[in-house]
């Protein structure tokens, strides 16, 4: 016997006949002899719905408020997955983020967790409940205000309660069947992994595969959580997200992944003196923008020119900021390119194989595909194409990297 | 400046639209220099949607789960109706039943009040705020879970925050706009009340006289809460209950009112022996059913028939109890009659006023009505009539002691 997490999204509880399918997966698992506490999502269509209304009221909304507002989605799901259970003859409870003591900071719509009280599930479980707690919703201790997690957070939630009860392992139930070596839709030879690390995972979940949010995972390897990742409407294995082991080396690449939301800025003739990146950079760290790949030409006649990358969302924001500041430090113009893709091969594999990142330039020069920027990390190289190439670029560095 | 609790019903909040415009009442009240707390039931629709949904999976559902899922109504048009106030520019802040520390008993789907701890309300207050609390929703504090009042209970939620933070007013805002002297649908000249009694309010409440709750007048009266009857809709004057005074006492008849959610069963031939009665309305007293009007004729040959109303909805299951036991005790039969109507006069004055009741009865007989029952109290006189001369009776017994 086990203690197992198992989450469910929006989909699937979706409709009363889904929670009822849901249901029988949770009753399925409780029979193994496992003691069994579930979070799930709002469902599906419910949190647009509420965001919707109060965007009617006011497009610029408080955020207390929103929160407030949307965890209620979750907090009417979980009654209802409950009663399924409860009819089918289990004993079963619906928990809010108050309820589990899920204690957050103070930034409303996108909170960080601080502290879970495992009490009151503790307790739960010891009189064979099954726990049907709402995702993606806490509180906060100072204020006793609700606080949301920000979207996909019931993914965090369900791992920081695994770990919160020391769970054995955190089963995400998706619509996908599990993590691949590379998009399905893409690259028709891509298999499904049976097992990840977290790093790994991190790094392709930040490249664009968006099967687990990047703060669960962040989560499962801080404190060690096994997180398994399902498909909610085919009963057959998944994949684990685990810590790395030494089979695991063995693999120089683990996926291959792009990423088309991605804009690149180019700042022209930027005076090549110390501090003159910091300004630049802090300025977009201040509205909150991330920016990723970064390279800096060599300078000429003591200017240089600057160019990096930011999510297309945030490039028109981004670009506000560089024009003010290209003003005032003296660069000559800023451009913007949003025709873009980063291609990425990820594996923990690299950091003992050499050669890795040489021979991934060399697959795509053989294809004609021109690099415009490249990045590395210890487990991953990411290079940046023109947008129009990006399949091709998946498609055969698959082939190369994965398939040889 | 005075502090005032103002409540709206679903109506008022079920649309955008409609949110908007309580708003503006809410907003005129606080521009008036008064410190403003709101109570608001769900959208309306929305408590029946989520019901709808719990009965898709088990009709006979758990009361636990079916707290946590209706709830989630008030907890949703609260930060509405918030957001409205915040986007006009006031200060506001929508607070659950959780938040304010509103503490219930155990009785899930219809939980009693005990105790409202009013701290967090003031705290709001004193930051200028407008507190927009969810009504009809609690918790109880030894479970930690969240109980509701049962439907209507967000009246009564509005008169025991009203108490519990020594409001000067609880303002009732419904689609009437007040108490009127008889049902104006039937009663050409009802004419509106300034003010009513909680005592005069109660008997009529529980006669049909369906603008507020019983269990809120209780309230209201047992704290001495102000309660105003107030039209959402147009600005205008409503009803004040209150508690009595001596020009209260100069009108005979407040108002008359009618109920047709009656039935009569007798049981014909009971043994006149002593406890007879006691084991038939103690068996009823077990099955939660409410006995209004019993008489019992006189005794022949050791034999009595008992004759008492119980609402419609009770009859079915009060026909199961009575028959059952007539059989133990040795009783003829059974009868039922549906086709009834209870007819009353209500009024503080009647105390004080001698021959009240002989009115009535010439009046009813006047008529050609014939009284099947009669039943009294110190402010009210009750008929049991043929249901088909129920409207004839309000009629002319408003004719008789309001009009003249």
């Amino acid at each position: 016997m086990s203690l197992v997490v198992m989450k469910f999204g929006g989909t699937s509880v979706g409709s009363i006949e889904r929670i009822k399918n849901v249901a029988k997966i949770i009753a399925k698992k409780k029979d193994q002899g496992h003691d069994v506490v579930v979070t799930s999502s709002a469902m599906s269509g419910e949190t647009d719905r509420l965001i919707g209304l109060l965007k009617e009221i006011d497009k610029d909304y408080d955020l207390r408020e929103y929160d407030a507002l949307v965890s209620t989605g979750e907090s009417a799901s979980c009654p209802l997955v409950a009663q399924a259970l409860i009819s089918m003859g289990y004993k079963a409870v619906s928990l809010s983020g108050i309820q589990i003591g899920l204690e957050t900071d103070h930034a409303h719509s996108k909170a960080r967790i601080m502290k879970i009280d495992g009490a009151r599930i503790k307790k739960e479980l010891a009189d064979g409940k099954i726990c049907i707690v709402a995702g993606f919703q806490g509180y906060n201790p100072v204020t006793n205000d609700i606080a949301t997690l920000g979207r996909g957070g019931s993914d965090t939630s369900a791992v920081a309660i695994a770990a919160a009860i020391k769970a054995d392992v955190c089963e995400i139930y998706t619509d996908v069947d599990g993590i691949y070596t590379g998009d399905p839709r893409i690259v028709r030879k891509a298999k499904k992994l049976d097992k990840i690390s977290y790093d790994e995972m991190l790094e392709l979940a930040s490249l664009g595969a968006k099967v687990l949010q990047s703060r669960s995972v962040e989560f499962g390897m801080n404190y060690n959580v096994d997180i398994m990742v399902l498909s909610s409407l085919e009963d057959k294995p998944g994949t684990l997200v685990t810590k790395e082991d030494d089979e695991m080396e063995q693999v120089v690449v683990r996926g291959v992944a792009s990423d088309k939301n991605q804009a690149k800025i180019t700042i022209k003739s930027v005076p090549d003196r110390p501090g003159i990146a910091a300004t630049i950079f802090s300025r977009l760290a201040k509205e909150a923008i991330n920016v990723d790949v970064i390279i800096q030409n060599v300078s000429t006649e003591g200017n240089t020119d600057l160019s990096f990358t930011v999510s297309k969302t945030d490039l028109s924001r981004s670009l506000t900021v560089c024009r003010e500041t290209a003003k005032e430090i003296g660069a000559k113009e800023v451009l913007a390119d949003e025709d873009i893709a980063k291609v990425s091969i990820v594996g923990v594999g690299m950091r003992s194989h050499a050669g890795v990142a040489a021979k991934m330039f060399e697959v795509l020069a053989a294809n004609s595909i021109n690099i415009q920027m490249i990045t590395t990390s210890e487990i991953k190289v990411s290079c940046v194409v023109d947008e129009k190439f990006a399949e091709l670029a998946v498609r055969v560095l698959h082939e190369a990297f994965v398939e040889d």
